[in-house]
């Protein structure tokens, strides 16, 4: 377990709390369709509360923040990905930034993660919470990517983080310049520099 | 001249307006100052025109939007890397974002810079400004790369925009998530990743 993983589960325990999954969801779905309402910058808590006929003390323990429960809004928003065979990794990256553009470009998925983003940059909370959700991404990324050197075809001296912050990188500053629309060729151009590298084949 | 360029060239002719250098400077002084004075999230052109005795007509003639004059701001505050002579591109990769991580630690750069990418998601002018600025770094790392091309140090079917992409989105999501403090190790990883890639070598 990671701190940020562990600090999450204290505090929960700290307060006696544990999330009731169907209140929970109906927080979610409340949030979700004040988000559609209302937008981003008008979303708020109080009205999430209103809306699910729960006290946003309640919301507050479960969601420390605006960004934690938005986050919880987007996530769940993501197609099931899971069962699909897995290819040779330059495909599955390639599949993967295709897959993460379009759901960015489609509804409301880009509007948020931008937003949580930019809020990031003015609110510790905000910042906190996409650095939970961003670590726990890493974390399952950085297991493929093992299991492809198990398999040996990613070689043993590279950094899985390393990899993961370039494939992130370079999502996040698409969907920043708003820059979501990508040519195929494009993408191909990029998953086959992370596999053989710009330089000069010997 | 790229499109960007031509309509940037076209608006200021139609204007009938070119920038006056000691004007200019006095403006980007006076901004500079406020900036240390009040904060990014304070800065206002009235006080900028205010401390330079300059119209505020007169700013936006030669800055469109307070982006594009913080955009100046930090550009000034970069250090002049000209006339190093260059090494292996993996070498002046790594110096480069070594330096480039440097500069938004240190002082007011860090925080202009990730205040205009947070603006720019909520605000087409600043999202305007800032595609301006990557257009124009973006059009000298992509002659550098052509150059090592010649050089044969480069493979020639490598998109130098991707690659372009690859490195600012590796920095900007380091400035965006606040892990601008970057051990020499994981520089050098991400370049040799760049350079050999991630595939098992033959």
């Amino acid at each position: 377990m990671d701190s940020t993983t562990q600090r999450a589960a204290k505090t929960r325990k700290s307060i006696g709390a544990r999330r009731n999954p169907a209140s929970q969801e109906a927080i979610l779905t409340a949030a979700q369709e004040v988000l559609a309402e209302v937008g981003y910058g008008r979303f708020s808590i109080e009205a999430v509360a209103r809306r699910a006929h729960a006290g946003k003390p309640t919301i507050y323990r479960w969601w420390p923040s605006r960004a934690a429960l938005l986050l919880d809004v987007y996530q769940r928003q993501k197609r099931d990905g899971g069962g699909a065979v897995p290819g040779t990794l330059e495909d599955d990256l390639s599949d993967f930034l295709r897959g993460l553009l379009r759901f960015w470009r489609e509804g409301e998925a880009g509007a948020i993660f931008r937003g949580i983003i930019a809020e990031a940059q003015g609110d510790a909370k905000a910042q906190a919470a996409l650095a939970a959700y961003n670590e726990e991404r890493r974390q399952a990324f950085c297991t493929m990517i093992d299991r492809r050197k198990t398999n040996g075809e990613v070689r043993p001296e590279v950094a899985p983080t390393v990899l993961w912050e370039v494939v992130m990188g370079f999502a996040w500053r698409r969907l920043l310049t708003g820059e979501l629309e990508i040519r195929d060729k494009d993408i191909a151009a990029f998953t086959r520099l992370l596999s053989i590298g710009y330089a000069t084949l010997e």
